[in-house]
């Protein structure tokens, strides 16, 4: 199976990315987690973009804040898909990274998932991976399965509780 | 090879989603352009999301505005990968449709591009469908390559008039 | 009487829904509460909203967060009012939810109240059905009027502890 | 049947209500229209609200836009339900009349609709006038059944137009 | 000397409003505070409005937040000058309260300080009465002086303890 | 009677001016315009705040754009009342200009009015003057009756129309 | 003297890029213009930036819109000063360009000038330059004076047509 | 060597100057820091420019909250480069200051870095001081040599800790 990339602009994005790691284990999905900065190490990002596919990756995960390039960074050099995670810091709320991931000008998308949505986008990776592999596809209509039973169990306790 | 389902809200959408088959078609990607609103058809989305594993379809493209909430829908009834375009409207500049499509709640990822992103969408879709296509990989290589050499083209365009 | 309808995506928003549930209770309005996610059972929602008129609901309250579609899906299956709680999440301090929720297409309303606004919500859709029922409307201007008496009273002891 | 009032807060939103009215015609929904603003005809506003109970309104209808306080006014000062449109006017692209009019306090709801709204205000009038009147109820249907119509024969010309 | 009349939304805001008047005080300014909702006690709000200049007001503070309408309000029954304090409340970050206090159609402005601006508001009313005030003129003056001492003292301790 | 000194950044914004003047001059209110930009001209702005008491004026009335620093400048070096207006450049929707001029610091107020709020800082001007001139609060009174009764007029014309 | 690189991601910016170029031009400050896009043209935008400072390059000029990774990308890549203008594009008012561009992580600055502020880049860049050139300083200094001139004159035409 | 001039408008901005300050101490780059607010002691911060070039300052950096209007106030006043560091406050996340900072009007830039981004203040004044100072040039290249080494420990931990 092609394996996920993972690259985050700084360690401080990892507890989101724990979550993408998590969720990756769960499905079996192999992948590899870095840090490169796309403006303090920009060679590194880029060269592990650029020899992404011949190194077995399917896609690529980007999770940076503030003006967050690394998406764009990753997308510009490589033909796998890109997915990107705005991460919330300090100020403005996470909009300065949702706009600098998804506003991508034509020829380079980076696909974006929700500010700090790192299980989503481990989510969207092995959709992707799963459109060749049969076992995942299944595995992902378990997991909807197991969300949808999740919620109907809170269903069952709320009902429990407040409906007379 | 897998089909591209395009679903758009209302066909006012028709001119961004026409950029993204005009770029299937120089891919030769197949795809199927449909009418679905969220909320008017609903049905008919879901059902069209139900069912597009198994009619050969790979990759699916939601195109809508305001609350946008197409992407969503179709992401909800199926494992497929579904790419999310958030077309502006009159007011709030796109934003509306940007914030309804991408911040989509863990389990339910949608692949969110630029507001009004029709051509990235599409080559997001072959990005994905390239994972298991060689040609097609090699397809977007070719186009990475002649949107380097156009922008080049305009460089030295720049360059002659205004570098002395 | 007719019963309210009140569906959260997420048993996260129950602190909001309490509220809602709470001032029902005050006015004596029977109501049931279900967790149903627009995205996660959807199938559930929509059945919830089909079936909604002829179980003897007069009103639905739709309580959700980020890309809230809730509101949309029951609005979009039903002709019951109904009405849509935008719930701040950890980003962008409600905005998604609150124009996820709002920004409805033409042909589908959702009456939304404010972020969070759950008193706001129950009281709506008390209003709605006092509109047969005079002991419900009476029991309104009742809480108009002792909530201009709680004003009041606040106005007296700031009077008195300010003014000379 | 019982009235829907419709008051703007300027005549310059005429092209808005219009199709408010419009809608209510087409449902056979008694109405009346005035033009009482908020701050220039506060007393006018608030009477209207006052005695709109007696005079046989059932839904008042509010649409303004900058500091959109109308929908406000009236709310304050009856216990029917008021529904608020948000009017888009030069600056800031109607977030001004939109958060104006959605974020009330709790105690006073105002059911707000999309910016610009004209028609789904009258469509939640209706739905609310419905909750006792089986013939509107029926026609709501008609209308949902016949706006789904409408997208499919969109939907099948595209269908025929754009797929191979 | 003509009052200052305060009035406050709701009691949550006296913390922003204690700076307001302990500003008028250190001015010798007298001043009555309320809690007069412009939702729950409009009348009380209108009729305070409307008696204020013959009751000795010279300038009245409104201060609310969300759909912050209450300095709309007192302006629409008065021709004495409203200064609106826009309040911070749980979302948005005071957005909501800003929009909804500056963003008055024309005829009827609120002069609007900064959110939460408690102090402003009590400086500018009292640059309004020191027009025809020739002492409190004077006082402003002093305390301009004392605030650019009080930055001179504090530029003393930075450059003392910062600059080599 | 004191005169309104009115500033404005660029004589691009006279457009909003002149509305200030015109009102100014329904109000027989005495004026002087003049263009004094906070950045290319400080010390002429400077000059005429600091001098603007003795010169006999009472209120000044700042309009600039973008960066909207000019209310803020005047303020700093004046004690009279001074009056905002944001006025909307080509980017953000005068967003900018309005967050420039209404969130100024503890200790120097600026009223603002709304974005491009001509009238409206016209208005505020004579309000306060007013506070020591009889004659003019009458007229203030007139022309809150004189808009009322053109409201009046639209309303009767809507009803005419519209209703049936 | 050193040169200015400017660098624009898009041909289309090149409305904004010539008013910086004429700027440059008035002050003799030698320039040269390229379209180098970050995402489509990376590599050579990155050569550019790592061979500018041994090129004869002072700084650096980046124009780009949406998601504007153009400053960022030279800035990753050379430790001369970088310039960004964020450039306006159809959605969001320019504010995704402006966040993307300004918000840069702390390690590689970015010096952000307006929304499609040309002329400041260049400005800021001769600033720069200046510091070693005391024409340039000098010049500067004329320009200033002849800004300040120029509103002067407008200011004479404004008091001559309006002030009585 | 130039010195850096550092203005804060209050000496609540200290947490974010003093990385600055601890910036330009590592980079051997004297500076002077200074608390001259733009509105209460706005002679100071005007005579502070105007005489910076004289006094040897090569760069000054201000740093402002809400509308910080002290960048613009020393850019008016001097041809030397003007950094600007929005900071946040209380209410609207920082996005009043960013717009008040870097919205300057054509004529008078200032170089604004990220919210609160102190660091980025310096480097930039660092990087402009370099051009004339070849040891300068040589550490901001071991500086960002470092921070690429600091990144790859980093990866280097994490690749150690996730990687299978």
């Amino acid at each position: 199976m092609k394996k996920v990339g993972i690259v985050m602009g700084s360690d401080s994005d990892l507890p989101i990315l724990e979550k993408t790691m998590d969720t990756l284990k769960n499905f079996g999905v192999p992948f590899e987690a870095h840090v490169f900065s796309a403006h303090r190490t920009p060679d590194k990002a880029i060269d592990f973009a650029k020899s992404a596919e011949e190194q077995g990756f399917g896609v690529l995960i980007a999770a940076a804040g503030m003006a967050a390039h690394l998406g764009g960074v990753l997308a510009a050099n490589t033909v796998l898909p890109v997915v990107g995670i705005p991460c919330q810091s300090n100020a403005l709320e996470g909009m300065d990274a949702l706009l600098s991931t998804v506003q991508m000008p034509s020829g380079v998308p980076v696909a974006t998932v929700a500010i700090n949505g790192g299980v989503n986008a481990a989510l969207l990776a092995v959709e992707i991976l799963a459109l060749s592999d049969g076992d995942l596809a299944q595995k992902l209509k378990q997991k909807k399965a197991a969300d949808a039973a999740s919620v109907l169990l809170k269903n069952a306790a709320v009902e429990k509780k407040y409906n007379m």
